[in-house]
């Protein structure tokens, strides 16, 4: 699918990391992209653009994936990014070698790093009122909610970049038109019946932590190489009843696609805000005292054979709690960030009807449908649905974008 | 921790995979053992031993990890365990040569592979019984345990090798003396006052399987490269706190052990049997014709400063669904294998009061504490004990073994 149409995304401001080949670059390998132009950064190695140091290992962009480069220190990423914005300032795009250089159009984004640890949060207070009163009648957050970003494990075999179709998946759950958990005969086998999108953000981890070191919120930002655009496409029928009491295992393991550009923290600065909600107090480890989230405005669209329709425009801000704060939680208790470990904030959603992260908010579990400009109605996504996620920090033309992340649902096969 | 004493479990019938260093092997590398001889592979493999196959790469066993080894085809695995019965059965150890061998004492175990997905499962009817009992006062099963093997993904920054100490997490849980948790000051951080073990089998993933494709069942042997005993250490009172509703985090990821020797298939196959208890029919993906557990028995003690303890006896038998069909289930909704990927029984609990693979279970959540041989007493583990798992297939002195799994846990550090 096309990767072009987000020049404004990837202004000088920008500089992201990604992994792309293409006919004249054959193997996969790092690249970073100035409006719709490609920049292959092996290439501008070789050349002696990054010369002034040391640690920039020779083979450090030739490779498959951008692991070994996140896991070098902070600053030799904040050296390559400032070295490519000053080239681009002085000389424009004619001060890089043009053998290195290809159009978005041409070129094939791959995923961008081995993912270690993918751990799902569940970050926004009014997602967890609204699928609580939706899915358990009940719209009072557990007390957990309150005291540390409530998080679990998702599969990393199923995450796939931008791009790649997701299969409508069997599984079990109860037959919808008879609800008795309890009567064998209600329990089906068959095509997920209520396919979804979650839209997230989520943080990709740099520099490892070793075990049993711990870490506070306000030293998160240490570890985070940069983020990306993450949609949890959910099965809700199969994930309602697989569910309790050990969590989401196979609703969730249909496909988790991420954006292929890694957006870095020195990128989004400029955007960085307090987050909108007051939290309670509660452990050191998670206070924060400067503001630690960003303005960056999610934006969900469902792409039919004839229009789009955006079905959400979501807040980062308004999630409760903050990236460095999930990171900063999930070791707590002993374990370790390595390299290429992804944590997502769970659906974003924010307190208006159309800042709702997920089908299952926005039509109040199918039962209210949104009509879409073609004029069909979604309950859920139907097969050949598209859904395409866009995120931009600060505005539309000034700002920093994320690009996109898209999926097209196909039919579920007969098992 | 030793690693002598287990001569018994490694005889001619077993031939494990592990990885392995000493102060002649430096460099940590594939190695087998017999009795309590440890073969360092690459050293064989440069004598010539394995030169009939063209299938086993140069540096096959000079690596720091099985995973290159694990994902070649199964034949290759058991040509080299065959070729090292076959030495040992016409020349005993003097086939091997010398520089190839260690006593077992002399060498350090590392974890055996990268981990690529954990998960684990539960697959046992009596712990879901006795644990739904004593954590929520009902002993019904959700009706997904008759279905399909429940899971949930685990963390894997926090698999360890056996002999690694685990460490007393901090987390909230609600105060066990003012249980209302909709007051604020129920609610305490600190140290968990209920760590507990859990006797676990583990498969190995050798063969990966790519996204959608699917497997059934009766396929699933052909991916599992071997078995591994796993302690999935838990803090029952963190993990009861945080689980509601997306699942188990940080109460399992104070550390989950593994024992450091893979046991292939292919010797545990004298020990294949039917499971104990009687299935369900469910879909076709899940079906088995053939016996397809084995017949092991895992134990597990307590060793405190003066004294050790058998605190459980678990039959893998008694489990009600199989390794192959957790495999299976993984792949449904479309996600893949990967080599490494480990998958884990849940606690194995058996009938009696004795085969209760958990102190959860053992000792009624703590209000029923058992008695050690050294006349303390436990409800959930103290600083200082070691929590051993061994695991023996078949007789004790004629099957094959598993060695042990070992840790020990140590004080809590101020937050």
């Amino acid at each position: 699918m096309a990767t072009a149409n987000y020049s404004h995304h990837f202004s000088h401001r920008n500089i992201p990391f990604g992994i792309a080949s293409s006919q004249t670059h054959e193997k996969p390998q790092a690249v970073s992209r100035l409006g719709n132009t490609i920049l292959f950064l092996h290439d501008l190695h070789v050349q002696g653009l990054f010369k002034d140091t040391k640690d920039l290992p020779e083979n450090i962009f030739n490779q498959p994936t951008l692991n070994r480069f996140a896991a070098l220190s902070k600053s030799e990423h904040q050296y390559v990014r400032k070295k490519i914005q000053e080239v681009f300032h002085h000389h424009g795009l004619d001060g890089f070698p043009s053998a290195s250089e290809e159009v978005a159009d041409a070129i094939t984004m791959h995923l961008p790093m081995v993912i270690r640890d993918f751990t799902d949060f569940s970050c926004s207070l009014h997602h967890v009122i609204n699928a609580g009163h939706i899915v358990a009648g009940n719209a009072k957050p557990p007390p957990s909610f309150f005291k540390f970003p409530v998080g679990y494990q998702g599969r990393t075999s199923s995450i796939v970049v931008s791009g790649t179709d997701i299969e409508r998946p069997y599984g079990h759950f109860l037959n919808p038109k008879v609800i008795d958990p309890q009567r064998e005969e209600t329990i089906i086998f068959g095509p997920s019946q209520k396919v979804d999108y979650e839209v997230e953000l989520a943080a990709v981890i740099g520099k490892p932590l070793p075990m049993k070191k711990r870490l506070h919120a306000e030293d998160a930002d240490d570890h985070i190489f940069g983020f990306v655009i993450l949609n949890d496409w959910s099965s809700r029928d199969i994930q309602g009843f697989e569910m309790s009491p050990l969590g989401p295992f196979n609703g969730k393991s249909l496909g988790t696609s991420i954006s292929p550009w890694i957006i870095t923290p020195d990128a989004l600065e400029p955007f960085k805000t307090s987050i909108a909600p007051q939290q309670a107090s509660g452990p050191t480890y998670l206070q924060q005292s400067k503001p630690s989230t960003y303005d960056i405005l999610m934006n969900v669209e469902i792409l039919t054979n004839s229009d789009k329709t955006t079905v959400g425009v979501c807040p980062v801000q308004s999630l409760y709690w903050t990236p460095q704060q999930m990171i900063a939680h999930s070791v707590s208790s002993g374990s370790a960030l390595r390299t290429g470990d992804l944590l997502a904030t769970g659906t974003v959603s924010g307190e208006h009807n159309l800042s709702r992260g997920c089908l299952l908010e926005t039509t109040e579990g199918g039962t209210k449908p949104v009509t879409l400009s073609d004029g069909s109605k979604r309950g859920y996504l139907e097969d050949g649905d598209v859904v395409r996620i866009t995120a931009m920090a600060g505005a539309p033309r000034l700002g920093v974008g994320f690009g996109e992340c898209i999926g097209r649902l196909t039919p579920a096969r007969p098992f």
